[in-house]
């Protein structure tokens, strides 16, 4: 993306500024496509197909979230293909591993990442910071890429992990929401299933580290009811590129939020 | 893996007897290769330099663990290609994604992983098994395959998610743990740099549930303590791969470790 110098802001986010900036292009779309592909046993034209998807929603979304949908059968070819069309077409494009490994992996991964054109990753903060993600922080942010870290996923077996109660009475949840504050996180990850949760981590949250909610469409999550608790974007997947008409289901998607909430 | 129907074994996890058989295989050969190739910017001979890696020490390691290094630069039909070499060597080969997504993410991504030949998966039990990793044990075991779940990593920061006190006395160690008895994991992860966890850890899971213990070569654990503690493999990446003879390196640890532990 194009580093637009008209446009002020007091954000300290590269990746930010460049997501509100397509946000803007796309008369504010805050939708973010999740391009998951439904598995297949030939991978022939998986890259085409999924151009093909990003060719017919890219007016209503602002950015793509690519995951193990497309990273484990594309080549890094292939992928720089796909995030060259997505840029194109002024979209962000995030990598969704979860990445939860050592320094030494977690470099190399996200060095592979950039490498072919991802503008920001999806990282787990469970991993830790020393020796873990801190090699992620700081690369990423001299590149100006951005470190999106879960927080409260969207799944019913979410409570098992982010839901655990600590000793000193706070929970998993909150110490995660912490680390991103603490390590400098660009956004959150928390699902559109637990709107109690963004508003609670809204209130907590500088405005400079982004709620993105993901969970509305398959999951069952209230979109607006995210939307109004805090959320700064929302995650679409299956509903848009698993549907007959994808083109036409993002743009009733842009449509049902495009009038802010009340 | 071919089955052998002369290999009479209590377990009930195909992955673990086919593991065994490779380690008799390879006389009794209890390292792991993590086949780490630094990063590189041009990968046009990445998967011809894994195999020549491979080639190289097949015949001191019974299993190759292969995570991002190779999983986000490689396209499915080049990790068909290095998973055929794998198993025509007789080493089984293990996935380490550190998988913890929603259940619709995991299943496509493990789905690709069988497609291309991998025999097993690393995933991380904090995202929990409702519509989270309940998918993967189902499909995986129905295949074949293995489920590995991370227990305490062995980098410096991992006490920062391993190491977290729970309200009720427990650990989030403890918790992961109990969990790779109760879904059913084929074995877990615990660094070689915390043989006081893999002791413990050996006391409480049943003996079909496997110890994987990566750390012990540039990370500076103990591999010795380690199988004293009762590890059953070692995991070693850059003191192999990134030697200048790759070989003779692998040689030397298995010899290292060939005489078993007082």
């Amino acid at each position: 993306m194009e580093t637009d110098d008209s446009h002020s802001s007091d954000s300290l986010s590269f990746f930010n500024d460049h997501l509100q900036e397509s946000s803007k292009r796309k008369s504010g779309s805050r939708i973010i496509l999740a391009l998951d592909i439904p598995h297949r046993k030939e991978t022939r034209n998986l890259l085409n197909d999924s151009i093909g998807v990003l060719d017919k929603v890219s007016d209503y979304v602002c950015a793509v979230k690519i995951n193990f949908h497309l990273i484990i059968p594309l080549s890094l070819g292939e992928l720089s293909k796909l995030n060259q069309e997505a840029h194109s077409k002024s979209l962000l494009s995030i990598a969704d591993i979860k990445l939860n490994d050592i320094a030494n992996t977690n470099e190399v991964a996200t060095s592979y990442l950039w490498d072919c054109g991802f503008d920001g990753v999806i990282v787990n903060p469970f991993v830790g910071f020393k020796g873990g993600l801190d090699v992620v922080y700081e690369t990423a942010h001299s590149l100006g890429k951005g470190v999106i870290t879960l927080s409260y996923m969207s799944h019913p077996g979410a409570d098992e992990g982010y839901g655990l109660e600590m000793k000193n009475g706070s929970s998993t949840y909150e110490i995660m929401l912490h680390r991103a504050i603490e390590w400098g996180s660009d956004g959150v990850i928390l699902g559109a299933t637990r709107s109690d949760k963004i508003r609670h981590a809204r209130s907590v949250l500088p405005k400079d580290i982004k709620i993105i909610s993901p969970g509305s469409g398959a999951q069952g999550g209230d979109p607006v009811a995210s939307l109004k608790a805090g959320a700064d974007y929302l995650v679409y997947g299956r509903s848009i590129v698993s549907a007959v008409e994808a083109r036409e289901s993002a743009r009733q998607i842009f449509e049902t939020l495009k009038t802010p909430p009340a």
